[in-house]
């Protein structure tokens, strides 16, 4: 097994093999992780929100669920889950979400800037990231369909496990946008192991 | 004004320049049309779910709200809407979804054959379809994330005008799957107008 892990405001790519388990842990609490994938064999094959949500019939995928392609095709099936609650309806933070919905023109770490920037290591494009699922971050619908950003419901030491069900590169973040993560920056840790 | 009316469980694709104003019409009531859009100058930048809900914080977009592309620049702003219930959250039907959903093998017409089939002709492949705007779709989001979809609300003669941002690729359906209209499958109108 190996152990990493990711600074506050920070983000990587990596290699994670058929079989492999991810487990993407929130170390201090309430800290949001971003999640993509591409197919190692053509990474024009990508993670897709909308098949996952419309496979499992519902927008929170826990235990048991299956992440798919936008071939759906199964990329990721999660194994374990503390929290029970991520959200996998909004797109990574970039420069234009400060923006737009924080009025923030200043310089500011993105998830998207760390996606792409490390990514770009398996020339994928930037153009070619998708909706995220955001680990931990806690969206809630309201009936008339407004979005609530809370605090994550994740306590430190918290995890979700997936299992890379084909050969995927994977890119992942330590998010940057104080309103999901309840006003403050923390590290995410990560642990990839073998099949047993 | 140029009128054009899909068949039931087809598609089309066509060019819209910025100005110009799209009016998809649900002719004979409760029938789902699919939209998707890329930037005429580079259809890299395409249309972005996650986007354009993460800055309306809705995830049901009605008159007023601007459709962003991945690169959260403008793509749509919506004009008129007579039904004020469209779904943003999933992927168009395809082979799979009647495999997944329906447990259905047979072949069967689908959103993403007809889109992909007629974006061709622009050169966009079928692996940068995304989320559509699925136009008169009824999905309701319970308290616990679980999806309902409901017969569409639109009734014969109701619309939703969209003004192009800049100028488009579109790609436009009559939707094929039975449960997001009710049982039956009807044809789509669409009336594209120059600005004033």
């Amino acid at each position: 097994m190996t152990k990493s892990r990711l600074e506050p405001q920070t983000g990587t790519a990596f290699e994670l093999k058929r079989g492999q388990t991810l487990r993407v842990i929130d170390l201090e609490g309430e800290q949001v992780a971003d999640l993509t994938a591409f197919a190692r064999s053509d990474p024009s094959e990508w993670l897709s929100s909308g098949r996952s949500i419309d496979y499992a019939n519902t927008i929170y995928l826990t235990k048991g669920h299956i992440l798919y392609s936008n071939r759906s095709r199964p990329m990721f099936t999660i194994l374990e889950d503390d929290v029970g609650r991520h959200d996998f309806l909004l797109t990574p933070c970039s420069r234009e979400t400060f923006e737009i919905i924080y009025k923030n023109t200043d310089p500011h770490p993105s998830c998207f800037e760390n996606l792409w920037r490390n990514l770009a290591e398996f020339e994928i494009a930037p153009d070619a990231i998708s909706t995220t699922l955001n680990i931990f971050m806690n969206v809630e619908v309201a009936s008339d369909g407004t979005l609530k950003i809370l605090p994550p419901r994740s306590q430190a030491g918290d995890a979700l496990t997936l299992r890379a069900e084909q050969d995927l590169i994977v890119g992942l973040t330590a998010c940057s946008a104080a309103l999901s993560n309840n006003g403050s920056f923390k590290p995410i840790g990560y642990e990839i192991t073998d099949p047993a």
